[in-house]
């Protein structure tokens, strides 16, 4: 009598490369995670370092799921805009040595395997549909609050593209044209300026100019994460800068759900952690604003995937078959 | 020997019933209209009135076109939100009286035939894709700049309605929301508001209440057709509310570029008339504020079908089978 044997499973590395960090890990085909890993962007100007370190993540997250099944395919969500049928890296605002960089094909000469590449909110949204706040349902979007906004728009159950894959910037829709803040898209009054880590401190910063706190720590300390200890700690000046923002996201909000009237928006990213503090006010807003049929239809709430949406969604489309570059 | 015979076609009759004219014509499967006839809309409260002025239309052109072929459907584009599955208007601002009418179903008693509803500027969508500036596009959004602003979203070649089929209302994107003009949708700072006939009347009167000026009529002669008139006149006044209008228009389209990244903006409607003076400034402000893939990518252009947009996507969608209610 033999052993029963464990059906050996099929196996993606997924990567979501940001500015800041680099997470990796190998994703079964169930969405289960095995040896995850985070480390910090190589910050050199260099895209041969970066290659590098998505090299060494791969090797090391083989290595460690042997075991589990055989890893067939790599794929990268990248913070920027990318084209995914050459996997070429077309910008990269927060990785500029990406820009014009053959990601797909350089990682898969070093790996042995097709790779296929995707820009990280489109990642995030789909990895929220697969294993997150949007499963089972058809149209979402997921918007990632995080040091900037993005989005990934979900249409039929299918990443909605666009004609060049860079469909899905809601972090770029303007919500304040006129007068607005300076944008780092070169525009103005953009949603990434009222509603994202930077647009928070940003803020709060504005504020006590005018309104000095003394219980307020110094600039040097101020994050995204300290102004929400502070507005849990009920602090008004935090508490009134995340209440601006949710007032500022409804306002996007309402524009989407006029022009998308989607089932579902997903509100992801680490600034979702002060759902408790902003989403009461942004969805407010939405339903002033937007038309009362698809606002009583839209479902608005936090993602459930935290920092593995991206890791989740790359894996998932490898696994749909999107299309990869190389071995 | 036997006379050849002429092929019977497959006619549609289809309607276009806005707040001021009822449009109709029986349209054959390759696009060509037969029997056009444009009246007014029946100004009373009743339903039936309406329901009586489309049964009326739809028997003329049956029997205008019965050389032509046999009318195997009608398909109504409706300035509303309709419930296609349904047939049946949901809310219809200038024709008040057809809110909640299942008006497919009723039509569809009164001609033996099956009969679908649309909204109408989704319908203007799909005549400029099928017969118009949008043959052979994947991708476009069609906005229609009337006495409102409406919108229409086709996606790989379908035209996207939402999960109520309230999508595409591109005219209630937020442009001004802070302390801009109070807009019928109960919001504020609309495209619409900015965008429309009724803006550009709005605009001229408050310009004119600045800035008096001899040579314009009174207020009783203003219609956007008399302000373009006067602006293709030379009238600085009517150029600059144009002008106005375009930046106002180029914001909402730097929007919906960075969102869809679609291949093609269609701008539809009487407004659009008025290309000449409006689009270079929208044009202008577009690229000034999206990203530059997808701002390169777009072609903005007018529409091609005119008043016929709506009637000939009205066919479209009951020659490509969408759902349609009745006998």
């Amino acid at each position: 009598m033999t052993e029963p044997q464990m059906k050996e499973k099929n196996l993606v590395f997924a990567a979501d490369l940001g500015g800041t960090h680099l997470r990796a890990a190998a994703i079964d085909d169930s969405g289960e995670i095995y040896h995850r890993l985070k480390r910090t962007t190589p910050e050199s100007a260099s895209a041969s370092d970066i290659l590098s370190a998505l090299v060494s993540a791969a090797r090391e997250c083989e290595e460690q799921t042997r075991e589990h099944g055989v890893v067939g395919k790599a794929s990268v969500a990248v913070a920027g805009t990318v084209n995914i049928s050459e996997g070429t890296v077309l910008t990269a605002p927060n990785i500029p040595s990406l820009s014009g960089f053959r990601l797909a094909q350089s990682l898969g000469a070093e790996l042995h395997k097709p790779v296929l590449i995707e820009n990280d909110a489109n990642a995030a949204a789909v990895g929220e549909m697969w294993q997150g706040a949007a499963q089972g349902v058809r149209s979402s979007v997921c918007i990632t609050l995080g040091t900037g906004v993005g989005g990934g728009i979900i249409l039929d159950g299918k990443l909605w593209r666009g004609a060049d894959g860079s469909a899905g910037e809601i972090g770029h829709m303007a919500i304040e044209p006129f007068g607005g803040v300076r944008c780092g898209c070169g525009s103005q009054g953009c949603l990434e300026v009222y509603a994202s880590a930077t647009a928070l401190v940003r803020m709060v910063r504005e504020s006590a100019a005018h309104h000095p706190d003394p219980k307020l720590p110094g600039p040097e300390d101020l994050t995204a994460e300290a102004i929400y200890r502070w507005a849990r700690g009920g602090n008004e000046l935090a508490i009134d800068v995340f209440k601006r923002m949710g007032v500022y996201l409804g306002i996007g909000l309402a524009s989407l759900v006029n022009i998308l009237n989607p089932e579902m928006i997903v509100i992801a990213g680490g600034v979702a952690n002060g759902w408790d503090l902003f989403s009461e006010h942004a969805i407010e807003e939405m339903r002033q604003r937007a038309f009362p049929l698809p606002a009583s239809r839209v479902v608005i709430k936090p993602g459930q995937c935290g920092d593995n949406a991206g890791l989740l969604g790359a894996a998932k489309l490898a696994f749909n078959g999107s299309p990869a570059v190389g071995t």
